[in-house]
């Protein structure tokens, strides 16, 4: 399933991983300022803030996994199935379909604050983009470069949560996710005390055992635990060389590997791309499975002005460094 | 502390993470065959198996950390605090210091079972490298194309198992190591069925629930589970860049993000550099916390008859691809 | 805090643990169906089921903290602190002090679609039984010959969920209780066969190794779990004795021993008391912390027709058979 | 399989629990000082010092469980399969049959250092009781009062252990138990703070929160760590009501109920009886699965200077004490 993150040195940071069993033809995208934007029951936006993010096209249309724009406002859905609830249109609000909100928000948004005024009035609305291309059931991370909000739409209606720890992954609910949390209050990254007896000598035989309890399975539950863990505690330094390599190691904390998690026959899930946007500087760096170079789009590099979808093919397969050939 | 890993497609990998809170210079370090091993105890060896690995190079000897000879014979050395027993010399056997082990033995042994051999009268001395370089407590995976064993020198005497997984972290002793897997015996790979009550429905909420309870802190105990755990299910290509990717990915599994295991004011551990080594083909890969691109160095591309130390120094901070500059 | 657990075999068995660091003197008590029942904003009830049960009598009136009626129904209130919200007064329906609720309930309902029915229509209401008895923050379990619901009074207003475990602890709310047994989808009663890799030999050492991740502390969510897997799995003939006998198993298998949970200096929480009842023949079992012989009292030994409560003080120390004195 | 525990008020005591699928027609058996103690392949015991216990007596032998003898020192055999390893006869040592063990000690030592050097010439030889009475493969904690030791015989050898814990259950070896009580160095009996990260707030939604990872399941490794936490954290008062009070509580932690480890078709292993011997006053109290009331037998008030074995058969069925009938 995935895992989302934020992280803050001198710059913010912002991405996920997408943990699926197949790939679409996803593709760094940036959506210029003047790219008509047009959804299903709303008015186009005819201009808007320019975008950049991980985006399968359809007949032009960006279908965004994660993107940033260039206020550093930041986005990404993740998988909810069984939770996510879209719900019938209703007249005199904002009738937004699940694969148009991210360009709803980012098109508009510079704060959370914004946000939040946009959410009053949304309802997300049960229409899929094609027959061949159905809703997916997700829930969303939304990023300034202050504060983060969870977004789910349930049955019981949309759901608005404050995000204090910048981390998402999938179900549960993200209520019941942040109560979890409370279970890990005796994890720690210090070397323990012995607090099982004082009649009895432990022996500290490895570093790490603070941490004792800390779950290593790539259920969603655990990632979000151990994704929590590595972030809340995470250090690096403020460098940007520093920073992406720390974003990029609290995602790989809960990478999945190809085997531990299968499907069906010759079917498993693994990490397709992990991603990390600079949202101050509007770089979009990303790994993926089988390359582990960070690649890095930069949004200024671009005719923001444009009306043109701009998009970039993943690099993959290993880009190995010979040192002596 | 540390993980050494094996994996086989095609070809033979085999690498370590080496998890520290300081780093010596350590470069990749080419051993060729004439370079003449001076032993404190035993005559020197004045023609030898080339090796590559990684060392920290004193005095013109290379304290390796892990390497692999021409052979394709592989060794690492990993911490062992506490269990490491060093003997005093005896007489008649081949006394040999810790820090000159894997010369003797990658010197001269193509497979285990000539590893064996050299073991059956061998005695690991208690003698520092210098005043300044102290002995470490360490115990030993050493691989062949076939099969690796453990070598811990304990109290007890020169113990030598037979390592079936071809994983190697640091305390406990080995046979506990082993052991403990026991207690994972539920943990799956596999979509769960519902075991706890046929009396209840239960919702199988995320992939990846058949591994609940596999371990994610980063003691030594849990980084065997996990990366015995990953490297059992482990699927890939066999291609080169397949095979180094899901090499890389196991290592991953047990990486350590700074911040996570604190040892004191402004000390953490982390994973300094993750390698890989194609034993078939000679090429030693490497990542460091700092850089994710992979580099490779190959033996073959260098003067094997030579008599000369060749040493590349780690390229660290990110290397990031461009994309659209 | 407290346990409470159903079991059918061939009559039906309700009782709990109630786990505190002190005890208020609660005795075994019987209301017959002529004792007066006043509530401070609904009519007295002047006849009604007879029940029986453990309460704390004040001023004439009994502050049960469980009970069955002579129908068989029974409910019992347990610890739920930070949740339960009582409400102001509202006009028009019936306005139940806390205290109230299991007379209210189990003198006048048979069934819980009786229940269910007086549900409908019930306010939990923020009343104080006197300035030293405060209300406590509740939950409650009800129970007839079929079915279980839990009845929560939290913010967002009154709660009734269907309890199809027959099982109740306290914190979290039990909706998140029943959500996290997902989580042990993986534990069985079974001999467990090796699911970790095919690849390695693991060795079954000791029976229960199917059941290696359930929990052993006794916070309530663990209790929870554990106290379900007991009771969803328990075996046991069907006679008074062998039913009771495993009835107290399932309650002991969480059972809070002293010293395990240290709230203060020379303070612990311990179970007090254990209790069953079997329902179908109104006899009240139980046991304390310090008298682990089964006591019992037995509701039709009573005159029912009376207006006068029936009180039996606890039997505690040890009642030890000497079999050669 | 079996728990066993020492505990220390003002009086010592010494117990265990029996845990199996099936029961033998075990017995409360003293044996008086004249007694003739007969033995395969030393020669017999004429006088010896009377001892109290639960053991299966067959041809007119006492094949003891557990016992005490009059000097209060106690011993217990529990299941060590797999690892028990009997040994051929060897000349000029104590050759003792394992069922032999319990007399050949009990009978003869007061102290741990008495039995200490016994145990310098003894050898646990593999001759059966009789064809159908083969050997149980057994280890045993032997226990004065000061302090317990834990005896196996393993392929290795004859391994003597100090048990500063007073707790033994089966496997793994002793040592690894020992060892794997590192693991739970987090545990707490005490109100956790927050460990996890400071710039989140956990809530401590229920008491008890700071032994959450103690294992519940039944497998002899969560018998050991639970049992040990239990143990070394009871408190209780010194009065014999509260001493055996508190005793049972701690086996009664690790109790086996029936349902949660299935060993075949109808088959599942039952806590069949938990003892507690006050080893001062040479009293044994034991419970049965379907008796919790606690029946006592007074070594002292027998004719210990007799020749003839006593035996008191296990009262079973609830006896339940109906308090108004």
């Amino acid at each position: 399933m995935c895992t989302a993150a934020t992280y803050v040195t001198k710059d913010h940071y912002f991405g996920r991983n997408l943990d699926l069993e197949f790939s679409y033809n996803q593709k760094v995208t940036i959506v210029p300022r003047n790219y008509e934007f047009n959804f299903r029951k709303v008015k186009p936006m005819k201009s808007h803030y320019a975008m950049i993010g991980m985006a399968f096209v359809v007949e032009n249309y960006p279908l965004y996994y994660d993107a940033t724009n260039e206020k550093g406002l930041s986005m990404a859905g993740l998988n909810f199935p069984g939770n996510a609830d879209y719900k019938q249109e209703v007249e005199g609000i904002d009738n937004i379909a699940p694969f148009e909100f991210i360009p709803w928000i980012l098109g508009q948004c510079a704060t959370i604050a914004e946000v939040k005024s946009l959410l009053d009035r949304i309802n997300l609305i049960n229409i899929d983009f094609s027959k061949e291309l159905p809703l997916s059931p997700l829930h969303w991370i939304i990023s300034d470069k202050e504060v983060s909000i969870t977004v789910e739409s349930v049955k019981a209606g949309l759901k608005i949560y404050d995000n204090s720890i910048g981390i998402l992954t999938n179900n549960p609910t993200f209520d019941i996710q942040m109560f979890n949390l409370n279970n890990y209050i005796n994890i720690t990254k210090e070397v323990p005390e012995n607090r099982f007896s004082s009649k009895l000598d432990l022996d500290i035989y490895s570093r790490g055992m603070g941490a004792i309890g800390l779950p290593g399975d790539l259920s969603s539950s655990s990632r979000f635990v151990k994704a929590a863990f590595t972030k809340l505690n995470s250090i690096s330094g403020t460098s940007e060389s520093e920073s992406i390599s720390q974003f990029f190691h609290i995602l790989g904390s809960v990478n999945q590997e190809r085997g531990c998690v299968r499907l069906a026959k010759d079917t498993y899930e693994i990490t397709i791309y992990s991603s990390c946007c600079n949202t101050d500087k509007g770089i979009y760096y990303y790994k993926t499975y089988e390359n582990s170079q960070i690649t890095g789009i930069d949004l200024y590099n671009e005719n923001l002005d444009s009306q043109i979808l701009i998009s970039y093919p993943l690099i993959s397969g290993q880009h190995i460094k010979m040192q002596n050939r």
